[in-house]
């Protein structure tokens, strides 16, 4: 296989959500591979994006605010080698407090933009961000991809569509897509500014901010990838003739429950404490349970594996975050 | 269990998507039982909506042309001891070229509907209409409710979002929420303008009009459900405790291959010739093949079953269309 270095150097890459978190982060790397880096992002508050994820490298790329469903999208398109499609709302108790907007970026933006890319770049991979929400409460662990596909929240029955989506576009158009389904990932830039989105990034803040945090129920085992891990994922999914039309699990280390994470994260950080609490009502409704994932798909298909331990992980987001946090709150 | 007849005689009962084959019968059938029947439909062309379904009986119900997301809805909605929710786009074909406006109907509608339903019936029992289309093509006949949901085009990804809200608001908010999985559902007032809902539609149309049909492959297996049995699967949903929640398949009688079926509708109007021939392309690829349901969940849970063979099914769907021709081509 071709290295991801000289297969992504002096690429037309095209990142939407790339104000996000992890778009943000593999937008980075692909400047430093030496991409042209193109960025579309709506900047919808309560996502992850947040202009300041850019701002150092912004003069090295090229970025439009815009939806994904816009008129606008379509002209930009022409010459993309990979499109990453990160775009999307990601709260799975703001999707349930109002599910519209949900399906606006996870549905129906997505086959507005699913259709633009079969008009102008129909021999570009276009590698899709799903989510292990879309399995729902899992049957077994570790969940494989051949695990039934019943979400049971608003965000997860939304992109279970949105994944769809990309598959039959695949299959009866022919473009080149691939999806990953992420687990928790982890690290700098991730939003922490409350629990919309993840239970970690607000656990992050108030070890940062030197308070205390919650850990809701503290049982339930899951697997967390790390942001530069994933970043990799994205890359080789994009690059390895070996992924194309596959729909790929990504988990990261070995599961730990929540309540094991949360002593591991005060222990990193020397300072700080939690509290075991139970669910609120209308977050256990939505809760999936025990998750991780098996991966094996992905790394035999890419040569893909996570690289970054745990402990490493989480130190580097602390250690970002005391920087950087006043940009994050 | 309290009879079906004195379970509807005066309750108000509101059908979305009435003015179409099914849901027209469905009226019709309830005004017999006495009920208070409300009609919602958009009159969206290429439909299987028809005013001429129920001009004969207008004047014993309450028509509203409305789309099912609109605002007028809600105020409708109070009141109502069942809704069956038939509303919705079903060319499979149709949505493959155009899938836009089938997730309007089919995902952004439904929830803007079942919202609406929260807020002004939350104890109303709520009947949706599903489709086999959601399992894609199947991996075993007969299909039983725990086979995968793995859509295959875009109607199925729509449909299978649509249901899984319902069962979401049925989890999440306890709406009263049934979900039916048809089959091919055939019978007087179905849609025979054209192949976009159906095969045998367009059959019996070229059969009624005296000339020859075409028969796109042959081999598959499916079931048929005759409109009667499926309007009496659609009163049970509404009515018996036991179904509440669930999610059933219906089936019909003893499943068949296309060709045959063909030979039995030409041999019943005594008249007629087909041919068979190759998919057009388009077709092919989104084809689910085989397919015929075990719908033993819904007939031990309301003790359903169809009573109209598939011989007097097909006899009364031709004798309709012989007298109704004009009307629906």
């Amino acid at each position: 296989m071709e290295s991801i270095a000289s297969f992504y150097d002096g690429a037309k890459v095209l990142i939407t959500g790339g104000l996000g978190f992890i778009g943000s982060n593999l937008a980075r790397r692909l400047v430093e591979l030496g991409a042209d880096v193109w960025i579309v992002d709506a900047l919808l508050p309560d996502t992850g994006a947040n202009s300041i994820n850019l701002e150092d490298v912004r003069h090295r790329m090229t970025i439009r605010v815009a939806d994904l469903a816009a008129a606008e999208i379509g002209p930009l398109l022409p010459g993309s080698k990979v499109v990453f499609n990160l775009a999307g709302r990601l709260s799975h108790l703001g999707a349930m407090l109002d599910p519209l907007p949900d399906m606006a970026s996870n549905v129906h933006a997505q086959v507005v933009f699913l259709e633009e890319c079969r008009k102008h770049i129909p021999g570009a991979r276009i590698v899709y961000a799903s989510t292990r929400q879309i399995y729902g409460r899992p049957a077994r662990c570790p969940v494989d991809e051949s695990h039934p596909v019943r979400p049971i929240d608003v965000n997860g029955i939304n992109k279970a569509a949105g994944e769809r989506y990309h598959t039959l576009y695949h299959r009866v158009y022919g473009l080149q897509t691939v999806s990953l389904r992420l687990t928790n990932t982890f690290g700098p830039r991730m939003r922490i500014k409350d629990a919309r989105h993840n239970f970690l990034g607000i656990w992050v803040r108030r070890l940062v901010e030197g308070g205390a945090f919650e850990v809701w129920g503290g049982q339930q085992q899951r697997d967390l990838t790390y942001v530069d891990d994933a970043v990799e994922a994205f890359l080789l999914a994009g690059a390895c003739e070996s992924a194309l039309g596959g729909t790929f699990n990504i988990g990261g280390g070995p599961p730990l429950c929540l309540r094991a994470l949360a002593e591991c994260l005060v222990k990193i950080a020397g300072s700080g404490c939690f509290e075991v609490k139970s669910f609120p009502p209308e977050q256990l409704r939505i809760d999936i349970g025990d998750y991780f994932a098996d991966d094996r798909l992905f790394r035999k298909a890419t040569g893909w594996a996570p690289r970054t331990s745990l402990h490493d992980g989480l130190e580097r987001t602390l250690a970002f975050f005391q920087d950087h946090l006043r940009d994050y709150v």
